[in-house]
């Protein structure tokens, strides 16, 4: 042991950070200051973030503030706290919204991913001790989704952020910290699509086409894709989707459509809009006897999903996951690996690029449809 | 050929029958004319019928009158249609509700046992001529389930019927055509009960007992059995149940009292009362990760299930089937010889034995919440 390790001890940093302070209001860059890891924490230099749609929702609905956003996100650690064995300076990382403890039940089990430890964590403070790492003159700021990646720097918890390949381009990977990742997971961990199948998706957001892209690489015979956007069908085909359905452009209801184009249901149906009303006519369109549906969608308004129970007793089944059902720790660093040796896309997802001060620009392309991911390049 | 097939040729039959006139009254025994089997058909002397929750159901709200109710059965062939070549005069046989008829894509996969052509058949018509094989007084009698074995003969189409072995006593196996079969089913091809694991169930009815035994036969390690009936407890028992919990005795919500019990959740739960607002509960029950509920209930009111979309983001799954996902032609020969070979209980679910003319009380005693099974022996 060198007598400099207290030399090293991280100080708090004095950075910018986009906070949120009041719902739905544009955010406001501030000079925040960041307090060095506490025990099993990491502080990360946030390099590149992208926006998520559930940023947003939050941004829109929650009622914690001030706050600073942004999940999906890639970056190098500057500093670790006591106990961090797994991180040190330098490595790269990605943020996940949804930990891995590694010795929880759950975290033991090749059947989940819901770590009862670091598991979804929305309640904006850090695990350990229920406080913040953030504050602005004084004034606590609140995390979000154990991330908060809309700083130069941030801290999180070192069961929260995934080493990967420093190979990997930072400001391309960001995106399998959430959105393409949990596309992809539903396609092969969730649905289990098998080659030849029928699938339907309903959204063709980043998420909506990170499940084509995975049906299309399983194999899948026929990718419908249902949006009332009909900019986004050159941008589907892209990924897989073979053919596009506006529900606008028809006098029926669009499961029938479904029904008729797919010889009587699909084998697959997903639901990446966030609407509990489209799981029900994501049922109607998917088979009996085998159908699934696969939920993905976090809903802005009415949480409750209603289904006729003759779905299911038709042999129908409804099945939800969170983050695709993948492991962050254990499963993440090989995705990664597939981006590597151009196995799966994900620079396709990203139209637009956008400097840390422009981030309110962002939000407002997301509001407004425009945009499939946009990363946002932290300063250096 | 001989020309003495023209004799052979089966004639009317005139025979009892148990005819529902109006919705909610009393079955009254008829004299009934019985058709010869149309092509395809077969003409089935009943031998004993037991009484299905359905049955009870249908009778209490549906519109069709008059009309023959009664699905669970087993019978010897009393005569062939045309064409009919897997059955002859003699063969014992079950009948079913929901066909197979073996050339359909789903009867053709390995996943469904959705039978296109003679599935679920509740119209009250044969399947070939929309036609019924009753009448009482040049009256058509409507058919009910594809079955209607509230009669001394009945005619089925030969895909709703199942050869059994000779060695089977049909006061016994009758049990298997519907009831029983769907509860195991459900445990066996649905939920695919692994060894160790835990179980709730909802509503200790035949149904919700035949899944607990198929549990138990898993090697389950808890079965937690819910009912408001505490008659249920000790019948509950002899199948496998090894927590009684009456909803009544607590002031918290169940599905805490089973989550705390069950250390977090179990890993499966089953609806068997027919109450959407249980699958509800029955979601709630189950872990995270993992957690699958199915459903098996007919619900009598709101056909509509409501669950958050919560449940689903946690990794839960929703999953329904008709009839256990049992192919009935394929699959319910060796059910019978399970039964024989007494490597599964059905004597114990038969609570009661009435003679046809008595069928009235069965009514009752199911109404009442008094029986298991009652098994209804026809004349002779
Ligand atoms: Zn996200
Ligand atoms: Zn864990
Ligand atoms: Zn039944
Ligand atoms: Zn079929």
């Amino acid at each position: 042991m060198s007598s400099s390790s207290s030399i090293d001890q991280p100080n708090v940093i004095t950075c910018k950070a986009m906070v949120a302070w009041e719902a739905g209001k544009d955010l406001v860059m501030e000079e925040v200051e960041v307090s060095p890891p506490q025990p099993l924490e990491i502080r990360v230099k946030v390099i590149c973030t992208s926006l998520c749609r559930t940023d947003i929702t939050a941004w829109e609905s929650q009622a914690i503030f001030p706050r600073i956003f942004g999940h999906e996100a890639s970056g190098i650690v500057e500093s670790v706290g006591e106990g961090v064995t797994e991180f040190v300076k330098g490595d790269h990382v990605l943020t996940v919204f949804t930990g891995e403890c590694k010795t929880c039940k759950h975290c033991e089990s090749k059947k989940s991913n819901m770590c009862q430890v670091l598991g979804l964590e929305r309640r904006g403070v850090m695990h350990s001790d229920q406080g913040t790492r953030f504050s602005v003159k004084g004034k606590p700021v609140y995390h979000y989704c154990a991330v908060s990646s809309f700083s130069e720097y941030t801290v999180v918890h070192s069961g929260c952020a995934v080493k990967v390949s420093p190979q990997a381009p930072l400001d391309k990977i960001c995106l399998l910290s959430c959105g393409v990742a949990a596309g992809l997971g539903a396609a092969w961990n969730v649905a289990d699509i098998s080659k030849g199948s029928i699938v339907v998706i309903f959204g063709l957001g980043t998420v909506g086409l990170a499940v084509a892209q995975g049906a299309k690489l399983r194999g899948a015979s026929q990718i419908i894709g249902v949006d009332i956007n009909p900019e986004k069908y050159e941008k589907a085909k892209c990924f897989g989707v073979t053919d596009f359905l506006n529900p606008n452009e028809y006098n029926e209801p669009i499961q029938q459509v479904i029904k008729r184009i797919s010889g009587g249901g699909t084998d697959y149906s997903f639901e990446c809009i966030g609407n509990t009303g489209m799981v029900t006519t994501a049922l109607q369109s998917c088979c009996d006897g085998w159908g699934l549906t696969v939920t993905l969608g976090v809903p802005k308004t009415n949480p409750e999903i209603a289904s006729h129970y003759s779905a299911f007793l038709s042999g129908k089944t409804l099945k939800g996951s969170l983050f695709g059902g993948w492991k962050p720790k254990s499963d993440l660093p090989s995705l990664v690996n597939k981006y590597i040796n151009r196995d799966i896309q994900v620079d396709e997802f990203i139209t637009h690029n956008l400097p840390f001060e422009d981030i309110n620009k962002a939000f407002t392309l997301m509001r407004e449809g425009k945009c499939l991911r946009c990363v946002i390049h932290m300063p250096n």
